[in-house]
C-alpha cells in the first residue's frame, strides 16, 4: 500500500453539513457509544466546533512535514486528523498552516499532538481541537503516512469519516453509517426533548427512563 | 448500615448561604488548612460558582444509576458530590439529568470523575464541578452507596456538609462546625482588607505577616 | 555563593518592552528553538500576557516564605519566576501577595507551582502564568534561593533574563541576546507576514518554504 | 484537639498477625470491598510484606521531621502510614530512619511520598511501601499532625488500624473490624479454595459463581 | 453483528510458535514499525513472555463478568486481550480466573487495565501483562464485546492476531500477515546478527547502518 | 558555537572511580542538595549502577541519529545523558547500539526517554537509567546537538560532569566540584556510620540529628 494516498470515497456534502447540527454526545449514543476520541483532545478555545470529513496524517513526534503535504492533497470541508504519538512538547499546528489550511477549504484540525500560535488561530476563526499547547517548534524531516487508518483509544478513524467536534470532544462516524447515525441522532433528540419536557412537568428519571426495574435488581438495602 | 441512606441533617440554610458569599480559599484557611478537595476537580465552565449541602454518591466507574436515585432523593439546595473512583473516560452527568437535578432543587453537582452536555449546561446556567469532560456514554447497572462519607485525597465529605466551590476549586465545611468556620471566615476577610489596605499604603509583607522572623530564622546567607 | 542575591543586570527598559510586543512563539524561534519552558505553565486566566525581567526563586514545595521575600527585593518591571518543584496541591500565590508585588511594580509570575484566588487575580489585572490552581494553603517556614539560575525541562532561567507570557506559554530570552534576539524575531515577523500574503495569493507552504525538497527525500511511496 | 497525639487503642498482637497472614486482596473482599489504599503505592522491593498497627503522620511535602518525630512516639509492632500530599520528588524516609524505626521495633512504612536508599532498606529488611524513589533530600522544619485520621482516595486510616500490605498494594482493617474481618477472610480463603479445586476438576467460573445469571441479564448477542 | 462473536479463524500452531521465539521488538520492526501496544502494558513480573492467539474482550471499567464469558469460550492456545478503557483501581483478574484461564489452556492476559493476586500468578507462572496492579475488587454486571476488534492507541488488535510479549512490552502480528512477519523477522535477525559481529570487531554504526549520509544531510557544524 | 562539540574537559579516572563508589542519595547532600535528576529517571533492571564522565546528546523525540553519532565520539569511561524530551513511546536505545557503546568503552546510558531490548542489555550487563521500556522503534533524520548543556528540571548537566547512577536514581556532579563534593561524601558517610551507631546504641534521631529544637520551634500542641 502506498505511504501516501489521494483517493478516498467522501460522503455527500448534505449530510456531513446534517451531522455537524447534532451534538457530538448524541451522535455517540446514537452510534451505540462508539465513535468518541479519548477525553483529553479538547478545542483550544472555549466554544469552538468543526464538522468535516477526516483526512488523516500520522506524523512523527515534533514533526510537521506530513500536514504541509496533507494540507496541500486536501479537499474544501476535509478536517485533518493528527495522530503525533500524543507528543506535547511541540506546537504542531500554527498560524501560518492555518492559512493555508483555510485557503484549501479545510475545516479544521484535531490531534493528540499539541498546537501554538493560539491567539492568531482564534482570531482566524478556525477550529482546532488538541491535546496541548506548546510555544516549541518543529521538525520538517521525518516520513509518516497520509489517509492510512488511524488508531486513537477505543477508536479507529479512516479518510471520509465524518468528523463533529464541540466542547464536550470529537466523535468519528464512519463514512458508510453516517446516514443510519443522523436518523437515529434526530430519534434521539426527539426522545430526548420528550424525556425533558416530561420532566419538567414532574416525572423522575427513575420513572421516565426505566432505571427503577435496574435499580431494585441492585439489590440494596434501603433506609426506611 | 443500609446502602441508601435517606435522612441527616442538614444546617440552615441562612449559614450555607452566608458561607457561600465567603471565597473558598478563605473558608479553608479558616478551617486551619482543612476542606480543600483535590485541585484537578474545577468548574466546567469558568466563572462558575455553588454552595449548598452534601448528598454524597458513590458510583462505580462509568456508570450513573446511583445518581439517578440520587436525584430522586434530594431536597432544593442540596449539592451532589460523587465519587466516580477518577474515572475520566464517561460523561456522568448530562443535560438531561441536569434539568431533573435542577427540577429537584438540587444546586449544583461536584466529581472526581467526568461530564458531559457542558454548553446546554452552561446555559441551563447549573455549576458543575469535575475532573474532565468526556463524551462517552453510562451504563445504569452497577451498585454503588448514597450518603455514606466519601474520601477524597487529604478530605472526608460527609452527607450534610457544606460545600462550597468557586474559580479555585471546592472546599468541604463540616456540617458541625459550619457557623464557626463562618465567623473564623468573617475575622479572616476582616484582617485581609487591614492587611491589604497597609500595603497599598506602602508596608510590606514581611513586616505585616510577621515574616522577617520567620526569615531571619532560615539563617541564610544574604548578599550586603 | 549568597542564599539570596541582590543585585544582577537587567536590560533596557525599551528592550523589554519591545521583546514584550512579539509573540512567544515567535522569540522561540528567533532563539533557534530555545528558551521555551513547559508547556504545562499556563495562563490561569484566557488572554493574559506579561513581559519583564527574571527576577527567580527557588522555593521548597508548598512553601511561600522567599516569595513573600523575593517581592520585597524586586524593581519595577520584574516578573517573579518561581520553581516550586512541580508542586500542584497548594496556592503559592494569592490576593494579598499580588497587591504587594504590585505596589513593587512587579509585572507578573511565572511557576511551575500552583496559585489561588483566580478571580480577585484577575480583577486585579495581574498575569499570573502557573501549572494549577489549589485553593490550599501553604506553609512559611523553609529555606529557598533567590536569583540564582531556575533549570526547567529544557531551559536555564538566569536573574535578569527577559520573560515573555501568552495564551501559547513562556518563553525566556537571556539578557545578553536580547538585542539580537528582537532583530531576528522582527527578521521573522516580516518573512512570514510575507510567507501568509503569498499563501493568500495561492501558493502552498510546500513551494514557498522548500518543504517539496525535504518531502522528496524522504522517499515515500505515493498513490499515482 | 492537639496536634500530636500520644494514645490510641491497640488491636491484640496476635489479632494483627492473623492478619498478616492474610492476602491484601482478600482482606479487602472480606471487608465488603473496602480500605485499599490507591494503587500508586507499592512496595520498593519486589515481594515485600508488612502488618502492623496504623501509627499516623500527616507531614508536608518534602519535609520528614514529623517523621523522626513519630519514630520516637512508636511501639513496636506500628506501622508508620505517612500522607505527604502525594510529593515524589524527595526521599522522605532513608537509611538512617529506618534503623531508629527499627530500634523502636517499627515493623514498615506506607507512603503516598517517595523513599531513598532503596538499597540500605533492602539490606536491612524493612518493608517500605510508597509512590516512588527520589534521591533529593527533606526539609525539617514544617508543622504536621500525628496519630489524626488520614484520608487518602477512596479511604480513612486511623491510628490503631491494622495495615496489611503485599505484592498486590495496602489494606487497611479498622481496629474495631479486625476480629470479624480476619473471620470473613476466612471464610473467603475457604471458600476460594473449594471454587479452585472445583475449577481444576472442570467446572466453569460462569457456573460455580453464578455468572450464568448475570451474564443473561446483559441481554447480549450471541453468535450461535 | 453479535455482541459475542464465538468463531473466527486462528493461525497454525507452528507459526504462532515460531512468532513466541522472536523478539518483540523484533517483530515491531519486522512490521515496518507496526503492532506495539502503549508502553505502559508491562509484564507484573520482571522476565514473564507470552505468545499466543487473540481473543479479545470489551469489558466496563472495573467489572470482569465478560472476563469470566471469554474464558469459558476459549481455545487452547489462546491469550485474553482486554480493553478496560485503562481503568487502574480495580483488579480485573486474579487467581481464580487464572486457574480456569489455564484449565481452558489459555496461555496469558494482556490489558491496558489491572491486576491483583500478583504473587499467586507468579506462582502460577501464568504470563500477565498490564497496566497497574491493584487489590481493589470487581463488578460483575456491566454488558461489554467478545471477539470485536479493540483500539488500543496507534493499533488495531482483532481476534485471531498473534499476541507476542516480553519484557519489552506487547507486540500484535495480523492473522493473515504471520508467515511473512516470520521470515522478515528471520532476515532481520540474521541482519543484526551480522552487525553485531562486525561492530565488534570494530566497524561503527555510523559507517555499517549507512547512517553517516543520514547525518551529513542535517548540515550541523562540527567542531573540527 | 557548533551544534556538535567534540572536546571538553573530563575529570580523572580515579576521581570518577571514587565517586563511583559512593550512594547517589550520599552525593546529592554532600552537593548542598543539588545535582538529582527526575525520580522518572530509572533503572531498567533493579540494581544497576553507573559512574562516569557526561557525554551529553539532545536529540528530538523517537530520533535516534544523534546518539549512534554521540556514540562514534565517545572515550572509554563515558556515560552518554540523552535529553529526548521525556519522549516514551519509543525506544531509543537497544541492543546494536549498546554492543557499539560497550566496543568503545561507554559505561551507561542516562535518558529521559525509553529504551528497548532490556533482556539483551540486561545479559550484556550495560546500565541504562530511562524512563521507560517501549517496544518501538525510532526514526533517524533530525538533527540536534551533542555537548552542550543539557537542562533537566532542577539540573543542568554539562559534558564532563561526573554521573553517578544506582536504585535510587541518577546525580550529576559539576566537573570543577567533584574533588570537593568527594570529600563531603566521605564526611557524610563517616557521620552517618556514627550516627547510625548511636541509633543502634539506643539514642534518638530527634536528640542526635538536633531535630528537638527545630520540633520545639513549631509550636505544637501535644496530647500530655
Amino acid at each position: 500500500m502506498y505511504d501516501e494516498i489521494k483517493n478516498f470515497p467522501r460522503p455527500e456534502k448534505e449530510l456531513v453539513e446534517a451531522l455537524g447540527k447534532v451534538q457530538s454526545a448524541t451522535l455517540h449514543e446514537a452510534m451505540s457509544k462508539r465513535g468518541a476520541l479519548p477525553h483529553t483532545i479538547k478545542p483550544i478555545w472555549p466554544g469552538m466546533k468543526l464538522c468535516g470529513t477526516a483526512l488523516t496524517v500520522k506524523s512523527r513526534p515534533g514533526d510537521n512535514l506530513m500536514l504541509h503535504k496533507a494540507v496541500s492533497l486536501a479537499q474544501p470541508g476535509d478536517v485533518l486528523v493528527v495522530d503525533n504519538d500524543g507528543f506535547l512538547e511541540a506546537g504542531l499546528w500554527g498560524e501560518i498552516i492555518t492559512v493555508a489550511a483555510m485557503e484549501r477549504g479545510i475545516v479544521g484540525l484535531v490531534t493528540n499532538g499539541a498546537c501554538r500560535d493560539s491567539l492568531p488561530i482564534q482570531e482566524l476563526g478556525f477550529p482546532v481541537f488538541c491535546a496541548g499547547v506548546s510555544i516549541k517548534g518543529t521538525t520538517k524531516a521525518v516520513p509518516g503516512k497520509i489517509n492510512h487508518p488511524l488508531y486513537f483509544e477505543g477508536v479507529v478513524v479512516n479518510p471520509g469519516d465524518v468528523v463533529v467536534a464541540d466542547q464536550d470532544g470529537v466523535v468519528v462516524v464512519p463514512c458508510g453509517e453516517a446516514a443510519q447515525v443522523l436518523q437515529a441522532a434526530y430519534a434521539k433528540e426527539k426522545f430526548e426533548a420528550e424525556v425533558i419536557r416530561k420532566i419538567r412537568a414532574g416525572e423522575s428519571t427513575m420513572d421516565l427512563l426505566g432505571f427503577n426495574e435496574a435499580y431494585s435488581r441492585l439489590g440494596l438495602s434501603e433506609e426506611p
